[in-house]
């Protein structure tokens, strides 16, 4: 187990408080991460999307996992007493009779049964199977628990801010070999790859997440695979990456310029930069998530540059992204653990801009880094 | 782009024939491996559960791609021409009047919307968005295109076969350096890290997966991660794995002794080969699913083992599994350019099991492998 049982009942009570709030007789979860992070069940098997996988939480006690077969061993590890399993896949009934003849005695007629339903969620089992599910409970009825999940899930315990940090020290030692292996006339396909062996040397249980992108004033956008383009003097590199340790992500980037950067770029590099750093004194629990992103943007405004369009940073822990997302629209408040990016991003001009990323755990007196501090100048690679 | 336009265009053909067949209007899909089969978009940003992402299917001419808009410019790479994004995530309407437009406006009021919501699917999009968007289109109504899908990805053309192939071929080198560094006294933690780095070092772009176990008489699973126990003289180690090369998947396992494993545990691997020899000769389209399972688990029977539950063996492709899966229950047709994995278990006794598994692609005169066919013997690393 990753953490002692007590992490994991302190996680189920604060659920249960939420859910007492909101009146719920039970509470279903489906995701990866929300059966990880009420059970410690940790696998890669989730890449495989043949079986649906369930935890309960009844409004008191311990929760119920049902789930195939195929994970009892494993879940048998974790702190979880009552594990119900059937032989998936079952084309007749894909563990949904088990999951409703549960409910059904958990939960009294016209009870809700709580599930996210809302953003950033998704309904991991087929919906055919929903349908029948929700057909088997009624009159129970299921509501959406989105807030519920997320106002716990959102507040990271001091053994979850150590692995993040842990990812992000790994990820960093990791960025400090790029210097190795990002050469001119070198593809990117093959700095993706040496980046990743960097990643699992300095630690890294696995690589879930690279990306990146590079070219003379900044790269095309922030989410591509690598090519076989050659790397070439005066481009600018970002490599982006979300390594895991234990289950706990880092999330943040690194621009390097091969050789000389272009003035724009480096202009655009000191903008993001600063802008980040000016937000990061400013940072407190109090402010919305809109609020960050008003700060990032004016910040970059102020220096001359176009923010890029969408969000500028989020929430991060058990999965490469959470919830909240610093946009104009998101109100969520900020509390102090909270785990988040600041990723300010700016538009360079011909359909290229440069982003830049940290990690951070926010504290009742501010932001306190998780990620090791980008240099204020965009570093230069020297072939 | 992986394929040239003409590989997509024959996809959307396919799937548009199984459409007609079933009357559909237009079919929607939202899962990662959907919107990669028929676009040819690959990232690894769907680990970013924030944002849904679609792809609408008129019943004749290209698809639509209606996704958010930090996905444009890499979308804007592949052969799909209209994109449609808004600036997710986005608290208000998270794609969904831009989803209920386009669909509105492409299907006739009253005919049917296919969507996959079958075994081995999942709604990859908020479930509350999802009933919001039914009731928009109504009086349209959405219907389940699994069996549509399905049909289509099963069969792998040409180009897919030979993607697989080298992702075997690069997951066969990385076996072949496993007794470089699984001794004696290392930890299964370090040994899956070692693999990784093999994995990428021999070409994989990624590696989506790794799995496996160790122990004197097998292993408890086939699914956990690595943990801090070292490797012992006797043991057996099993490691499996789905490294990935543009986008297509390998998914096969292997087994070495540590030193010299015990007698069950070289009787096991043996039985497991051979019932695996025998199937691979008797493969042929026209079988059904459950026809594998009854061969692999009667080959095992045969020699003494007790075949362990759940599937042995399932489709592979674009993800790390794929229907059909070969338990008593499948009654798929095997048919010609199926990509199948053969992957029998059996129990040793106590808790403990052992695994093997191939990769083939079904012709129409038999199996023909994509993984290098493993040893017969139990392969002995001598410390």
């Amino acid at each position: 187990m990753i953490f002692p049982a007590a992490e994991y009942r302190g996680r189920i009570s604060r659920l249960q408080a939420g859910m007492a709030a909101q009146g719920l007789a039970a509470l279903l979860l489906a995701t990866p991460a929300d059966v990880f992070y009420t059970t410690g069940f940790l696998t890669r098997f989730w890449e495989s999307p043949t079986r649906p996988w369930f935890v309960v939480l009844p409004a008191a006690g311990d929760p119920v996992a049902v789930i195939p077969a195929i994970g009892a061993e494993l879940m048998g590890r974790t702190w979880i007493g009552d594990i119900r399993t059937w032989d998936a896949p079952d084309p007749r009934d894909d563990g949904v009779s088990l999951l409703a003849d549960m409910l059904s005695a958990l939960v009294p007629e016209k009870e809700p049964i709580g599930l996210p339903m809302g953003l950033e969620t998704h309904l991991r089992m087929p919906l055919a199977d929903f349908e029948t599910l929700r057909a088997r409970l009624a009159p129970r009825h299921l509501v959406d628990a989105t807030d519920c999940v997320q106002r716990v899930r959102e507040i990271k315990t001091a053994p979850e801010i150590a692995k993040i940090r842990e990812a992000c020290a790994i990820a960093a030692r990791a960025f400090d070999r790029v210097p190795d292996f990002a050469r001119p006339g070198r593809s990117l396909a093959d700095v993706f790859r040496d980046f990743q062996i960097a990643l699992l040397t300095e630690g890294a249980d696995w690589v879930s997440y690279v990306a990146g992108g590079a070219g003379p004033d900044g790269y095309g956008d922030v989410i591509s695979p690598a090519g076989p383009q050659p790397l070439r003097r005066g481009d600018v590199l970002m490599l982006d990456t979300g390594a895991v340790k234990d289950g706990y992500f880092c999330d943040f980037d690194r621009n390097f310029a091969i050789g000389r950067a272009s003035e724009p770029a480096r202009r655009a590099h000191a903008a993001l930069w600063q802008a980040t750093e000016d937000t990061l004194a400013a940072l407190r629990p109090g402010l919305r998530a809109c609020d960050v992103h008003r700060l990032l943007s004016e910040g970059l405004r102020q220096r001359g540059m176009t923010p890029s369009g969408g969000r500028l940073g989020h929430g991060l822990g058990v999965t490469l992204t959470e919830w909240p997302s610093f946009t104009p629209l998101d109100e969520t408040p900020l509390r102090e653990d909270m785990v988040l990016t600041l990723e300010p991003g700016c538009v360079i001009g011909d359909g290229r801009i440069m982003v830049h990323e940290e990690n951070i755990v926010l504290r009742a007196d501010g932001a306190e880094l998780l990620s090791p501090r980008a240099a204020p100048e965009l570093p230069e690679i020297r072939p």
